[in-house]
């Protein structure tokens, strides 16, 4: 029976990380609010009582369970589809490993966000500017850093001898980050070979082809990552 | 063999959510950063070429592995010592509410340090006044109803009939906000009964009458959770 993925149908946002493993992993499942209900499905479906209610979406229904959070609805598919590795070590090692991408993943938010979840991006742009300045210098070279150093112990994939949920997520940060911040991507992924080339690898996998070049790849735009100019500069 | 944990030696921060989960677990560890090396030892360690680089403490060294990020450290405790169900459905939910909690420690933070993690709390004042005010009244009443909803399915506990490393972390986060925004959280907490109920049941467990009564439990001050009277009001 195919899962059910709930999460906001217009942008690839937190809801993206998950998408890509289940594409990835060939695994049949509706993104529910992509369909005819949209937006008004998911607030209705946010309203069922539920024993695991969720705090926000993403999340899946998936073997009767309702699993949210990102990093713990990839720990259930990595164990039940083989997408991380069996033993314990790189079990923890991937989930160890996603956690920091969601740390930089909203971080990245909260560079056009830092006052004010619920405020506008305008209303906060003096306050953006600020956040950008160490976002830029400090924090992403720190990331880009980190997981460049993880590859050289074990790349090509950040575990095991193919490619696991962690690396489906590297990929999608990095994308992120290279739509949101283009000018000091571009300049800091010129220390980060392994990084480039994971990124290659993940986006030339046979198993998301036909996935990346679908409309069922959304864009990105007003979510997560936005491309603010003035917040970027090399 | 006792576990290591890494931790900055002066503050409960992070590693406050491992400490409660070895100390109520009866898990024998040793702080090694609150011995004679601290801070230095700490700083030497993080240099140590690992398979497995944690991105930052709190990190736990066992059974040869280095894990680091609170979920996954409590994730593999858990597992490995009884401290959340052992039925998938348990523990993806106990784990799904520990992400949960951990982002509402993060918020927590960046209420004090909304543009720059580098910059003192005096150099980011203003942008601190503006954040608080989203998060006393919109953020803290949304964490708190959806523990307490959480609570109302599964009570006294989060999950099954014992206590999980969740329901500590839970407590700890009460703790933490009591402590940085005691007005707002008084009045707050008078629609959250059963939250109430929990951070007492975990304040009085047999199991961290020792620990919670001893110099190794670090009083809040410069960390994570902060009091700045400026940012409470009721």
């Amino acid at each position: 029976m195919a899962y059910d993925l709930w999460y906001w149908p217009t942008i690839p946002g937190r809801g993206e990380f998950v998408r890509l493993a289940l594409e990835a992993g060939g695994i049949a499942y509706r993104d529910l609010a992509r369909g005819e209900g949209g937006m008004q499905a998911l607030s209705d479906d946010l309203q069922v009582p539920r024993e695991e209610p969720p705090f926000a979406p993403p999340y899946l229904i998936a073997d009767g369970m309702t699993i949210a959070q990102v990093a713990t609805i990839l720990l259930f598919l990595g164990d039940a589809h083989g997408l991380a590795p069996a033993d314990a070590k790189g079990r923890l090692w991937v989930n160890q490993l996603q956690l920091t991408i969601a740390d930089a993943v909203a971080e990245a938010h909260d560079v056009h966000h830092p006052v004010g979840i619920m405020l506008y991006y305008e209303d906060q742009k003096a306050e953006a500017l600020r956040r950008a300045t160490e976002f830029r210098e400090e924090r992403i070279p720190k990331y880009l850093r980190y997981f460049e150093r993880a590859l050289l112990h074990h790349g090509p994939w950040l575990a095991g001898d193919r490619w696991s949920y962690a690396d489906l997520s590297l990929f999608q940060l990095v994308e992120g980050l290279n739509f949101a911040f283009p000018q000091r991507m571009e300049r800091c992924l010129r220390d980060c070979p392994k990084l480039i080339d994971l990124h290659a690898a993940v986006r030339d996998l046979p198993e998301l082809a036909g996935y990346l070049a679908s409309d069922r790849r959304l864009p990105f735009g007003d979510g997560i990552f936005r491309h603010y100019p003035e917040l970027d500069e090399a």
